[in-house]
């Protein structure tokens, strides 16, 4: 493997799955703004069918290679298709159901990105909406994007790299400890090590975008964070001696603090600055609850924790508006900038 | 017990703990905005001590009974020592800090406006912030007032009223199936009829502010309200057979939502019509997370269920900057308001 060259900074965003608002969004993006240089990884004619659904004129490049990609004109989008990827008549799928063809095409998309990284042949990934059913009708059985790279990264090294998933938006940043189980389930998976673990991948994430000694704060599970031990000890028996291990590192970790005020507390904005850098939450919706409040299309996706940088926007296919061309590019866009960001941050 | 006249609309104020905020936010709130006729149910040297520490000069009244303060002039605060509270140098205590007469006197106030309002008295009350340790060191060990003021109706009629805690703002009403206890413990004692029990409180209490048919969206518990089963099946098990039998009886209610999507979905702003008039949420934090997330000095808590109004603040004793005069009145105001809008409309 070469080394990495990541400050080339080709990007590559995977179409998600062709019947879903992804291929929309992202021809609007590059309609609004061209990110250059940047790959789609996906289906010339679902990319072309978008373009047609969304009102816009945009040519587009078939490339032989990813990389030839960085030689396009200014707003060519330039597409790469898959070798994987079988010319099966992807836009004439209809739009908006759950099809095993389309899941298909938006895992093997995945997939042709995830080596691409690995390889170090682009230096990070967007990932536009895949649909949890069209994956399972394909017989792929991720419930997600994460878990589906942290496996790809996996088989390429030697152990599963440990990945945790970042909210972010204008306001606020938010690394989750637990995400796709059961509540009950994501509970009992809340150990002192895997809080720790957490704390220590936002902590390295959060030093290599000019934050040398992020404030993280990090949220209790309970109501009042347990109000000591009144509701629940998980704060004093898993949560708090892990924040000691991480100060004990050197890092500017602090709490358990209640749910409910800590996100209000690191908010930052021009009137309100916030207390905290990031905020450490115990479960899925405490974390993405606050992050999605203001709406939406304003915020991003991180994985955390992989070998290459990973972003995306923080919704689903919208199925319901698919092909419609009123898909809000804005998220994308904005998973796009965060990827930018993070590529000139990332280490080396 | 002769009928209630709630149009009478007397609101009793209760000052909390002495050494908390609660007395000067009381005293900056009727300084900004003489809410009348109104009296407080507290010390009258307490009250003194915080028109001080607030810099402000406001007449107070000794009231020999609660209903006087309809007779007081403008701007006048009308204070009525209950006769439990003993003259036991409560201006004294230093401010900010956990001691048992200051948990008793809070407990006496709390105590004796409910027994005006069971009584008829007042219409209303406002409960200025306790300190649940204060409490527990007086030997009161209700975890907070939600579950005292249900004891306090308990006693005096023949089954303890079931109630629930909505917490609002100008953007987002949501009401909890669960509040004080530890994570597992909520979940457990989520059940269909818990579920069913809430979505009818809330709908009736809806009802009585001019809402004849609240729009009632219910939010899951698990991650994308467990998709079908994938992760977690209180959505299907549980939550799913309480919306179909509240809309059996004619309650506009529907969901599971997704927790992490319906806030945001429900907020309602000039440029946000929202899809739901309020939002039941399963545990405490997913309920408050997002009615806080914008600032806690917005919000309102009002105790649904109980047979008389009332709301309060949604902060808490802030022992941090007690006696400084910095605390901010807001979310006391709204109670206030909310109180008054309330009892305008209550169902006799």
């Amino acid at each position: 493997m070469t080394p990495v060259d990541r400050s080339a900074g080709l990007l590559a965003v995977t179409m998600g799955d062709p019947t879903g608002i992804g291929p929309e969004i992202i021809a609007k993006a590059f309609a609004r703004d061209a990110f250059r240089p940047c790959v789609v990884v996906g289906d010339v004619a679902v990319m072309r069918r978008a373009i047609r659904q969304c009102g816009l004129t945009l040519p587009v490049a078939q490339l032989g290679d990813p990389e030839d990609a960085r030689a396009l004109p200014p707003r060519c989008l330039g597409v790469w298709q898959p070798t994987a990827l079988l010319p099966a008549g992807l836009a004439d799928l209809t739009m908006g159901r759950v099809q095993a063809a389309a899941g298909r095409a938006a895992a093997d998309c995945i997939t042709a990105a995830a080596e691409l990284a690995l390889a170090g042949r682009v230096a990070a990934i967007v990932t536009a909406p895949i649909h949890k059913e069209a994956l399972a009708a394909a017989g792929v059985s991720w419930p997600g994007h994460t878990e589906m790279l942290q496996a790809l990264a996996a088989d390429a090294g030697e152990a599963p790299p440990e990945v945790r998933m970042m909210l972010a938006n204008d306001e606020l940043a938010v690394v989750l400890v637990t995400i796709h189980v059961a509540l009950r389930q994501a509970i009992d998976l809340i150990t002192t090590e895997r809080v720790l673990r957490t704390i220590q991948i936002a902590h390295r994430a959060a030093s290599t975008q000019g934050q040398p000694a992020p404030r993280i704060a990090v949220a209790g599970l309970n109501p009042h964070a347990g109000e000591n031990g009144l509701f629940g000890d998980e704060e004093l028996t898993v949560i708090a001696p892990a924040i000691a291990a991480a100060r004990a590192q050197g890092i500017n970790a602090s709490g358990p603090y209640a749910p409910d005020t800590v996100f209000m507390r690191a908010r930052n904005t021009a009137s309100h600055p916030g207390e905290f850098d990031l905020v450490i939450a115990m479960t899925h919706d405490h974390g993405l609850i606050p992050v999605k409040y203001l709406g939406v299309e304003q915020g991003v996706n991180v994985t955390l924790g992989l070998p290459f940088v990973r972003t995306s926007p923080d919704h689903g296919t919208a199925f319901d508006i698919a092909g419609s061309g009123l898909a809000d590019p804005a998220s994308l866009q904005a998973a796009l900038r965060a990827a930018r960001r993070l590529v000139a941050n990332w280490p080396r």
